[in-house]
């Protein structure tokens, strides 16, 4: 299989890409196409010539000039950087070059590029930009997370059954439990839209929806896949990075002022290892973006290179088990 | 100053709010109306008689023979239970009998009684509630937290001038910073209604409008005053409390893992304390309900015997400061 990796994308670009790209090209069935600037990837993959020769060979370096900063407009970003590397990944994918694409880069960015040359897949009103939330009992998938600000109820039940089938496809989950985020656990909890939302999902059949979560249990893991709409999905995803940074620069505080500090800073240093190894997505390595007609894994920014590599995993999983045309065949018979 | 409070509310009462009620009783400048069930509060603080006379002698028990739960629907609570202690609260300041009231119960009850009992202030179209959130420079006042989970951008417009006013009075913070929760802090990020709200308080000179925050900032102090609607406000304080539960669990797992946890088990506690003291609400007591026609603090459920004192304290300022004329008087400068 052929996976198209944005080199440039995520903080620790192309460094930390190029090694994802190496790890996986290690694995017998994925071949990796790596999209940047060629001479600095040509440059930087040479020291894997000796000592890895096997993926070396594996990867097939895709010239783009230009990348997409995290801080850009998206939509402004795609229309004039018509040769950056996330434009050129969905390029190679609509071109039947690739067979999916990964991209640690400006999910916003990432979602234009694939609906301006890959198009939705038939039936979808909205696609969404999902991502792994870590719970206490593993994961589930958050969606949406800024795709689409202001939705309609039709939109969330779209995100419910894509995000479904792409947890039983490619996470393995026989039934995933499906999860409206709300005010509270009762029917009647919500606003205008989540209340419209939960009818239409209490009346499908066709997955298995536990009703509304409140904030507090995400993380509880009460639920594999839990939908929103943007707005709140891009809050509360950013406000869960403001606590972790906050909490652990005020046990850091704590620490520092005790007398036996220099005992406990390794200690501290084990905690911030542990929280962060359970709060990033290497684990996992990305989610994809739902209802684009092609694949798709957005990995998060602060991705290292196992992360990357699970992102690519996950491309090679959803092509695989045939996610996007499970999708299509069967939306129809949840309306 | 004659404080009502509502002495059923919270995870911990009566014990923690009769505690309370004691320590807020000793400063010269209130008395307690101390609402529940008579016949338990006159055994429960029998025991301050002797040891605290001062504050006993002026702690006055109100027959109140209803509780409202957490988990109740607040409208239909309030209207079946006309003998509940925040009922009879909110009644207490009507009739007069009180300057103002307190309560560490059901957020939405308690909105509830104050709207059918003291009526909303005079051009206010929704009046919200409020919280206290704890950064790393200090805390901010979020608003609103699930009073009013559909808004117009004229609702999140008066709360940022309600919010503004009440800090600037009683937090004594000379120009409050005033945010509103987005996607991005560029004025075009956000939804219809955060686009719509962001120009209304772009054009407004009364109060220090600083633009979109988004949810990571928050924690980082960048504002005093942070508004967004109440179902979004809802989700992230949920949401964070979920996160500092979790992230504790971990940190505890990893320590009972490790072969010196006899070691590290009081250092957990030590860093459990230090997370609690920051991110409770005992140093500030209690966020106020601001556009009803009385004043009232409401606390979070988990407060100890500190915090309800200082949430007393909040109203006495508030009530002192004359924040409700200044609100009611001011509204029209800002339109």
């Amino acid at each position: 299989m052929i996976i198209a990796l944005d080199a440039m994308g995520g903080d620790f670009a192309p460094n930390v890409t190029i090694e994802g790209a190496v790890l996986a090209a290690q694995h017998e069935d994925r071949n990796i196409l790596l999209v940047g600037p060629e001479k600095l990837l040509l440059n930087k993959l040479e020291k894997y010539k000796n000592n890895n020769r096997l993926a070396y060979n594996k990867i097939e370096i895709i010239d783009a000039n230009e990348s997409i900063l995290m801080s850009e407009h998206p939509a402004k970003a795609v229309r004039h950087k018509k040769n950056s590397s996330i434009a050129v990944c969905a390029k190679l994918v609509a071109d039947k070059k690739a067979d999916a694409f990964v991209s640690m880069g400006n999910s916003g960015a990432i979602m234009t590029a694939a609906l301006l040359y890959l198009g939705r897949l038939r039936g979808i009103l909205r696609p969404a930009i999902t991502t792994v939330l870590p719970t206490t009992k593993g994961a589930c998938i958050l969606a949406d997370i800024g795709a689409n600000v202001d939705c309609k109820p039709e939109y969330l039940f779209q995100f419910g059954i894509m995000s479904s089938i792409f947890c039983k496809k490619v996470i393995k989950i026989k039934k995933p439990k499906v999860a409206l985020l709300s005010i509270g656990e009762e029917a009647s909890k919500g606003n205008e839209l989540t209340l419209a939302t939960y009818s239409l999902l209490n009346k499908t059949i066709g997955i298995n929806f536990i009703g509304n979560i409140e904030g507090k249990d995400i993380c509880h893991g009460k639920a594999d896949v839990v939908i929103c709409d943007g707005f709140t999905g891009n809050i509360l995803l950013k406000f869960g990075e403001g606590i972790t940074d906050t909490m652990l620069y005020l046990i850091k505080q704590k620490i520092l002022s005790s007398p036996i500090k220099w005992f406990l800073l390794p200690f501290f240093h084990l905690i911030k290892k542990t929280l962060q190894t359970k709060f990033d997505y290497s684990r996992i390595g990305g989610a994809p973006l739902l209802g684009v007609n092609g694949v798709c894994i957005v990995g998060h920014g602060r991705s290292n290179s196992i992360a990357v590599k699970n992102a690519v995993a996950a491309a090679v999983e959803t092509v695989k088990y045939d996610v996007l045309n499970e999708i299509e065949s069967n939306l129809h018979r949840y309306l």
